[in-house]
């Protein structure tokens, strides 16, 4: 079997998320539904990660095994020809038969969109938040997160998950030129729910409903309910997933 | 009366146009019928530019006659609160009797967004186009077009004006880091289907299909048979309107 690894970006807007349900309409299940026509096997595709309903994606990835020898280059462009236009695959490459999107990504990249304007254009990529919020204080609570730690207050119940401790190197909010503020969050892995769970609890945060140790407090509870609520899906954008050269070494014999 | 402006944000994509027709969804309309809600009177408005089905505007400006004594930010408040959420309303303000979003603009400015790469998330926004573009050729012709001149050949036939004249007082070709090609113009007045048809030209000079001088012969001939096909619709912002503080003088006595 050949292992191939497909570079993704979607419009969440119109999608129950990125995983096949029983009903309703899957990133995962669209594109499945066209590599069964382009290579007439039943392909099943790994994402790198489960976006929820509504959460936008320009740097997902996922891999696949076929048997079919297409070429890389004409199964980008089948794929494209065949998608709806909410999905565009970006890039296709045949990879380590170890590989997988899931389990040997080394870092995720998440953005938060927040216009604290109304808006028209922007209306399905950003929250619309109009009261004032306190950046600095909002930054203070990226230095509490960037580190080695339990986020379970942060991550949804019942996610079937063992541990909770996750990396967060990098976290960041910035205001772009238009006015948009956004949330910038690297980890080695996320929570189910985290990223909106984080959004939610750093603006009670930033609009003063929280103190910065409150919000320390909640983290060391290691208790979904202390947390704020989750900010809305179409604000969130899954903007990368990187692997390092070696990152199926993990999986040696056994796949 | 009270003369009343409103600046106007809307998303084109589900929309007829600016302009009311017998059927069909337009912004105009949209804005009437909820205006006659609020005040109870019938209300016609008159933009600045009557932009084409699925063209998008961050800056469109138009004014509107009303008896009601309603104050200026109760009635944004009920405007944005009861139109749909493809039209925002960010300022509304009383202006001299005199002033019309249509007759007093002095300058508009579009932009027009080109994607050289496949794009989920952007498509509504932008041409997608995917051969090689000379930016150098067609900021050659920014260069051309950037003067006061007869712009028929980039009018649409039948639209019922009697003279040609445009000063365009900026054009330029941008890239965004994210490598979205951005066309901005600025003129005192755009003819019908002017910024579509002068993108859609240009981009044949990029491509090379159309030399300068042969873009240089078709402002000449005075002829739209001779300029490029029109842009795609869902590329084009109408930006901003400018009025001067005296624009009302041109229509003293009789308005």
């Amino acid at each position: 079997m050949r292992n191939i690894k497909i570079d993704i970006e979607y419009d969440g807007t119109d999608f129950i998320g990125w995983q096949r349900q029983a009903t309703g309409r899957s990133v995962q299940a669209e594109i499945e539904t066209v590599l069964r026509t382009v290579t007439d096997e039943y392909v099943v595709i790994t994402g790198a990660g489960r976006t929820d309903a509504g959460v936008h994606a320009r740097g997902q990835v996922a891999n696949f095994k076929i048997e079919s020898p297409i070429g890389t280059i004409d199964l980008k462009r089948a794929l494209n020809g065949l998608l709806p236009d909410d999905i565009v695959i970006h890039g296709v490459e045949e990879v380590d038969d170890r590989f997988s999107a899931r389990y040997s990504a080394r870092e995720r990249t998440y953005r938060y969109f927040i216009s604290t304007k109304l808006t028209a254009i922007e209306r399905r990529f950003c929250w619309q938040l109009f009261y004032p919020l306190e950046l600095d204080r909002m930054r203070e609570a990226c230095g509490i997160i960037a580190r080695t730690t339990d986020f379970q207050s942060f991550c949804r119940a019942n996610s079937g998950v063992d541990n909770y401790l996750c990396t967060i190197s990098e976290a960041t909010w910035e205001i772009q030129p238009s006015g948009m503020l956004v949330f910038l969050v690297k980890a080695n892995r996320f929570l189910h729910g985290m990223v909106r769970a984080l959004v939610g609890t750093m603006v009670d945060v930033g609009r003063g409903y929280l103190t910065i140790q409150e919000f320390q407090d909640i983290i060391a509870a290691r208790d979904r309910k202390r947390a704020g609520m989750a900010a809305p899906p179409h604000g969130l954008f899954l903007e990368q997933v990187l692997y390092g050269d070696v990152s199926w070494e993990r999986f040696p014999a056994s796949n």
